[in-house]
Parts: structure tokens; sequence; C-alpha cells
């Protein structure tokens, strides 16, 4: 069995942000609603794409914002996703490495280029979210390195890599590698719409235990069991999951098992300016705390502390030292 | 003669900008001065940028802002600027256009890529700038379109360019131009040293009527004057100048010539949030009042309202119509 070597592995789609502000009219003139989020083929993203104004760029993907956080942390991290051999997939490359991630998926070359999501923004500072997968959808099984997977306590994935076919195998894949190699392995749900597309198979991996750790916010866990009512819901997971951690925005967020549910209150924050990434981060925390056998309530204290590091600013990506922030909070990191 | 058909051409150095936070530390490790601009060449561009962390990246450039703010409230802009065929050269072509504005530069090809600035924020959000300038240095009077000059009311370049030798070349073609068709010119100092390097080429453009319309912030104001007297760099300006305009910050501004001084408060700003494109965007609502004949008070206050927006939040181009903001303070745009 390799040693072990990093506290987690995240496998994502990798994903360059590109953000534009824009007026409520544009919108309306596009039919897009506001606040959701949607997959686009090559010839709309270009389209869409030419009638932005002046973008910001940042790299993003929810796996890999919560590597960011992870490595911000003080975490070892290593990184799985595919990135094409543009510029967009340098500047990926180069983010996850300069915050001192393992990253080495080899560049798709000749083919569709690195994803990006074009997030609109409105005055009243909501997302609308256009994402085209491009290289992406090219992540296969070949590139789940045994190796890493094998040294790193936790594998952590996506539920947005299940609508890339071959990612979805890359996926499977990597569970059985990291089972395989005694380590565990965690899903997060990605989005209530994702959860609408797979829902048997995300409860089957649950229930099979081929996933040991499940995170959800509120809406994908009712989207998860087709249920109005959370407490339903938080019953259910608890019969189907090893451990399930529900985030519940401002409310904080459960940790839930068998034996046990813990409700941990969120971090104050002064002045919540973007909650993009507050899950990402979350997830962040809880996974160095549960990778470094933290109890399950300290896992969710650290969690609450990066989210709310995450969306006290614009970006996905923590904009300070998550360790510093985290030993001034009393966390021994 | 050209038709007017532009309210401003901005002709400046093309510049991404490459946004990463770090902590102080890394500051004193690398022997940057905090707030500082430097110019660096490929090799420790390179070098530092493997150094930095996960990067936001924008288009940036004074002059480039100066025009967006421009086309966000509704003028009509235009901007020359040397980016490289690259992937950041693409995206600075995109966002020029995506605000409207005329941008026909042709790109740099097998040469040196597109200029950026890598910009280290501290957690106190000060700026440490990093500029190379790659492309940019091979800006030449043959990129000056004599079309787009001829049909601007007025041609407003960035005392940066005086650092490349051939954009000077380009920079003087220009104002000769302008003047042969019958505009205006006007010119930034930049920053203070930018002003040491060239205080006696600047001030002889403003002395000889090369350039019509001066812009400085009180620091640039009296780096040309070698004073450090305010009023002493004012009234010599006065008789140096047709027209100046010396911003004051918080304190608002100064329209300056030889028969009448202006001052004209700040616009409230709830929050300041980053003063990155204050200048800049000041530049932008002065420019289109001028071209627009507005009176020296009434440019200035369009300048303060645009600075305003653009402090409020990270980022040195406008995240709002700044036409819509102009519309609601009882302008008539």
């Amino acid at each position: 069995m390799t040693d072990l070597k990093f506290d987690v592995l995240g496998i994502g789609n990798a994903i360059a942000d590109v953000f534009a502000h824009i007026e409520s009219d544009f919108l309306v003139n596009e039919n897009l609603i506001k606040g959701s989020m949607r997959l686009i083929d090559t010839e709309e993203a270009t389209r869409l794409y030419g009638k932005m104004g002046s973008a910001v760029r940042m790299s993003g993907g929810s796996a890999g914002n919560t590597i960011a956080g992870l490595a911000s942390l003080g975490g070892q991290a290593a990184y799985i996703g595919k990135v094409a051999d543009d510029e967009l997939g340098e500047a990926y490359g180069h983010d996850m490495r300069g915050i001192g991630a393992h990253f080495a998926t080899a560049p798709l070359k000749n083919s569709s280029p690195t994803a990006r999501s074009m997030i609109l923004i409105t005055p009243d500072g909501e997302r609308t979210m256009n994402t085209y997968l491009g290289a992406c959808t090219e992540l296969t099984p070949d590139d789940i390195d045994p190796q890493v997977v094998g040294a790193s306590a936790i594998t952590y994935m996506e539920g947005y890599l299940w609508d890339p076919p071959a990612a979805k195998e890359a996926f499977r894949r990597a569970m059985r590698l990291a089972h395989d190699a005694g380590r565990q392995t965690a899903l997060t749900l990605s989005d209530s719409f994702c959860v609408d597309r797979y829902r048997d198979e995300f409860l089957g991996l649950v229930k099979d235990g081929s996933v040991d750790i499940l995170f959800a916010n509120e809406h994908e866990l009712r989207a998860l069991y087709q249920t109005a009512d959370l407490d339903t819901a938080i019953n259910a997971v608890r019969e189907d999951a090893k451990l399930a951690v529900v985030t519940l925005g401002e409310k904080g967020s459960l940790s839930v098992t068998r034996e046990e549910t813990h409700h941990v209150h969120a971090a104050p924050v002064d002045n919540v300016v973007d909650l993009t990434g507050a899950g990402d981060l979350f997830a962040s925390g809880f996974l160095y705390g549960l990778a470094r056998d933290y109890d399950l309530p300290r896992c969710a204290s650290l969690g609450g502390l990066a989210a709310a590091e995450v969306i006290s600013h614009v970006g996905a990506r923590p904009e300070r030292s998550l360790k510093d922030l985290a030993l001034q909070n009393g966390f021994e990191i």
C-alpha cells in the first residue's frame, strides 16, 4: 500500500470562471433565468462570450475550489481534472500548483478548449451561470492515477462529474481504487438540478457504500429524496449514508451518522458579499478535519470558518491564509 | 476633415492585470516595497508568476480603463494599444470590443507576449505592482490610425507610454495628427515615478501646447514641479497648461486654466473598497463631459461620479452602467 501523502484528492471539472457585470435587461433579452446554471455548447459559448462586456477571469470548478481551500489550510492536497493545452488551461495549472497542490493530469491536445463558466452578475449581486464543459468532457479513467488515489486519505468528487460520460467512468474507477487502498471516498451533490439528472445513480452510490461521505446542501438533499421536508430527507440519509454532511447556510451544518447528529452553528460574518464557493470551502475545512482525525463537530467548525472567509469577498477561492485564520480561531492546525 | 465619430480615443499600454492575494511575508522575502510599481523583464516575470498563488485576471491598463468607463457612460470610444496574438491578447480585445469600443490595433505576432501586471495584494488591501510590458513595447507610429485620431474629439494618452521608445514616437505622431485634424490632445502623468523619469519631456509637451489637457493627481503634479507645496505646483501649471485637471482624492478635484480655477467636491462613497482605477475613471467622466461641451465643474462632477463607482469595489473597471448611474444623478447623458 502506498504511503499516505495527501489529505485529500479532489476530482472535478476543471473550469475557468469568466465573470461579467451586466444589466438585468441582458438576461431578459437572452431569455435567461436569473440565478440558474445551464450547460451550453461551443456555438452558444462563443455567441454569448461575444456579447459579454469586460470580463474577470479566475480558476474555479467546485472541487478545484475545495482543494484551493484545503491547501490554504496547510493541508496536503492533490487534484485531478482535465484542461486543454491552451492559456486558460495553463492558468488553471499555475493556480493549482501555485497554492501547493499536486496537479499532474495531462492536458488535452488538439481538441476542445479548457472549460469555462460564463457568470453574469446583475446589479443585485445574483449570478447566472452558463457553463461550457469543453476539455472536461474528455476526462477518462486513464487520468485517474492509482498512486495518487492510494496516497490520499480521502478522494473527493463532485456530482458535476456525472455529466460527461467518460468522466463518470473515471469517477467510478477512482472510488474503486480508493477503497482497494483502504481509503475513504466523498461525494458532493453539486446542485439540485444535477441531483434531478442522476438521482438514482447517486442514491445507489451512497446506499452500496461506494461513497463514504456525502456532502449536500438542504436543497440538494431534499432533491435527492424528492421531499419538501428537510427532516424527512435527513432521516432518510441517516439510514443510507455512513456520514452525511448537510450545509444549512446561515443556520450552520448538520453531521449525520446512524449513531449521532451534530448541529454546528455558522461562523459569524460581518458582511456577506458573495455566496459563491461557500459549500466548496465548507468542504475544505470539513475534509481537512476528517483527514486529521478531528471529531465531527470540530470538522464542521473548521468548515464553517473557511466558508465564512470566502463569502466575505467576491470569488470562490480564499483571499487570505486559512491556516492563519484557523490558528487565530483556536484550531491547532 | 474626417467626420467626428468618437468622443475619445485612448492610447496606452494594453496590460492584463493578474491579481493574487499574498501574506506580508511574501513581500519581505521578495524584497518588494509595499505599494510600489516596478517594471520587470521576462525572466523576473516568469519567476515571480511561478511563486504567486491562485490568480484573478482582468484587462487593465490606465487608458484602457478610462476607455471602458467612457463606453459605460454611453460615449463613443476608441482604443489603440499593442497586445500579442495570445490568449491574454484575445481577452483584451474581447473586453474592449465587448464594451462597445473600437479597437483595431494589429496584434503582435511571433514576439513578446501580451503585457501583464502582477499585482500582489496584502491583507491590508495594499497593492504592489510588477509590470512586464511585453508586446506594449512594440507599439509603433504605424499603429496610430490617422482616420481614428482625426475622428476623435480628444486623443488621450498615458505617461506610461513614454517608457517604450517606439511607443513614445507613436504618442508624438498621435499628438501631431490630432492637432492637424483640429482635435484636442490630453495626457495623464500616470504616476510620480513616471514623472521623475520624464519630467522635462512632459513639461515640454505641456508648455509647447502639444498637450491641451493635462491630468494629474497631487503627487504627480508636485513631482512635475519638484515642489512639496501643492499651491506652488498649481500656480506653475496654471501658467504652463491650457487646462490642468488635478485630482485630490477624497478632497475632490481642481480644474485649472489661466482664467479660472474650479474646485469640485468628491462624490460620496459609502464604503471605499479599492482605490485602483480612481484616476482612470475620473478621466472617463471628465473627458466625456469635455467632448460633449459640458462646463468644467460639470465635467469634474461626472468624473467624480465615475471614480466613486470604481472605488466601491475591487477592480479598475466599472461594475455597473455608468450611464444609468449618471442619469440617476441628474446628468442628461
